[in-house]
């Protein structure tokens, strides 16, 4: 597995608004799409800042992911997702390293990319996706 | 304030070594640099993945700020930096457009940076640090 870059980092918000708005006036950064992604009950909203993303996550149910993330731990850093160039290559050289995956095998995110998320108990911490063209 | 790319990601982690050792064999990250900041009670070790830094973050004492935030959420996602020209510029923008500032004055961060860290409860959930060389 080669990690090229930082593709995106993902931070959870209670309100992808009022978010845009404070990213935007504060520190002067542009979104440039929003986008919902049904499969993960999230609407998203993009900043690109250098190489790397700021992907903001509103949940669109309670029950999903970013909802239990938020009525758990508040809005805040919520994932790290390192660019490879093979998300399944790279899932099965995890696997093939003990490294416990959440995602057996890559699926479509946000901006058509493919990814696959490690279980933060295997990660030392962090939830850390890989994402990919393929 | 002119944001150039992300600096780095800061990852509080339990054991330093431990979690060196996991980044370079499963993920194949080079550390680069280990460093103790006496002042923020933390080792440190970085990687570079393109742009950006990932900064591992052990405490050196349970009453510090990485100490305390490990008692209370666990080893994980812990800051986001981003790289601008002048901190000292950018934390009196950012005061003068109301964010609540954790330093009103820049101080002497890991890799001789100056840095200055914005209070999460005005940034929408993320603790954010701004980072440069002056």
């Amino acid at each position: 597995m080669q990690i090229t870059h930082i593709e995106h980092i993902g931070i959870a918000v209670e309100n992808l608004e009022e978010a845009i708005a404070w990213y935007e006036s504060k520190l002067g950064l542009k979104c440039y799409a929003v986008e919902e992604i049904a499969d993960q009950r999230v609407r998203t909203a993009f900043f690109k800042v250098g190489q790397t993303k700021v992907e903001l996550l509103e949940s669109t149910d309670p029950d999903g992911p970013i909802g239990k993330y938020i009525a758990k731990r508040g809005a805040g850093l919520h994932h790290l997702a390192f660019a490879v160039d093979d998300v399944d290559a790279s899932l099965q050289e995890m696997a093939s390293k003990d490294v416990v995956l959440i995602d057996q095998h890559s699926r479509l995110g946000a901006e058509n990319l493919r990814i696959g998320f490690l279980h933060p108990k295997s990660t030392m911490g962090a939830l850390m996706e890989l994402c990919g063209i393929k």
